[in-house]
């Protein structure tokens, strides 16, 4: 138990949640490493939602919305954090959810499956029964995508990626939102809409967000997304970022 | 095999070792995150040792060859990373080894003492045979210290620590030298002299640095000991960590 007085309780808890996972199988060996990297991040952001971040959500949720198959990504620190929150997503936006992993074993696609499933999602794709494509003809596992899902999407969602699968993604045209603490990663400066910020406050956000814009007429949905600049938006970000007491 | 043109080359080498270290029960569980969260801070870094980081670890030096009772401390991420340097620093300087973990089990202390043995060491304390004494009377598992080391030593050395024993072992009075990446930590603040760099890089520059003192009169080490200013350095140590492209 930790105690509720240590200053850095709320990420300590996380910690064990993500311990936890380690230990069921969900997360890859370097997923702790990951997190680790990802506190770190957080500690410097200051641990709360940025102005830039909360207009990436915006623009996100904007994407998500327009798009015909909006398809969201599950890796294992995904679903270890906010996977009932990844179940919301889809049941708002009509989303589809895929499992996709950077170090895939069938061990790591049951336990994720299995997590989805207890949180309440009816569908997952990228399992393993499924003949999964390759991306842009990359033969690799780092290009592999669901036939329905991923391949098919015209929206992504990719939080926690990857930068050599952010590369592959990027080549494909699609639209691809990450979430990603780091504004200087690969993922994020490939990515269409980077949010930066911490998973676990991203999602109540985004799904809040989506909410919110559902009633808008497409127009304006287009033109909040046409209005985001991510380059523009990840410098913005790097500002918040400060070493400060 | 991670490519040697892979962007993070030399990181991955290292998280191979951590992952390795894990696997053979050397690290706690929160030790895969604590590489992560150093990762982070090593990569703002621009992962090369700072002037400030070159300046606090000649006083390490200097404190070392004006100790009495030199005890460096060895918990499971120093291990993996840095046993056979801390080893070498024992030798150059007649100092002690000592296995101190947050996170203390008999599997672990055995599994460190071996890695320690198999790097060269001949002597290792705060083994589990030892009776423990506490450190200011603190009868807590954060407060034990091996009689003849960290509880009688004048400079102890102890990279990576927690915060939790960094005050009490603040409390001591003992000059305290650390190793943290993170210059606004509770082991930073409150530490001597903190070392904020990579402890695969601080190592060799710190054995160099003995070397190159040993000759020097003990009032110059003193005013080089002196001299150092730990808060003013940590100050220094900020201005280098910049988000920048």
């Amino acid at each position: 138990m930790i105690p509720e007085s240590h200053p850095r309780y709320e990420s300590l808890l996380l910690r064990e949640k993500i311990v936890k996972a380690f230990k069921k199988g969900i997360l890859a060996d370097s997923g702790m490493i990951a997190h680790g990297r990802g506190e770190a991040f957080d500690y410097l952001l200051g641990e709360k939602t940025s102005n830039p971040a909360k207009s990436a959500i915006k623009a996100g949720a904007a994407a998500i919305l327009l798009s015909k198959n909006p398809v969201f990504s599950v890796n294992g620190n995904t679903a270890a954090l906010v996977a009932e929150e990844m179940v919301e997503l889809c049941r708002i936006s009509g989303g589809k959810l895929e499992i996709n992993l950077f170090h895939r074993t069938p061990q790591r696609v049951n336990a994720i499956e299995h997590v989805l499933k207890h949180a309440g999602a009816e569908k997952v794709l990228g399992l393993d029964d499924e003949k999964l494509k390759y991306l842009e003809g990359i033969e690799s596992p780092r290009a592999t995508a669901s036939a329905s899902g991923i391949y098919d999407a015209d929206v992504i969602l990719v939080p926690l990626e990857d930068g050599d699968r952010a590369e592959i993604l990027h080549k494909t045209g699609k639209i691809v939102i990450t979430i990603d603490l780091n504004p200087l990663s690969r993922t994020s400066q490939m990515s269409s809409i980077s949010i930066v910020d911490n998973i676990v406050r991203v999602l109540p956000l985004l799904i809040q967000e989506i909410n919110q814009l559902k009633r808008e007429k497409k127009e304006n949905l287009q033109q909040i997304l046409d209005n985001f600049d991510n380059q523009k938006n990840l410098k913005e970000s790097l500002h918040v970022f400060k070493l400060k007491k």
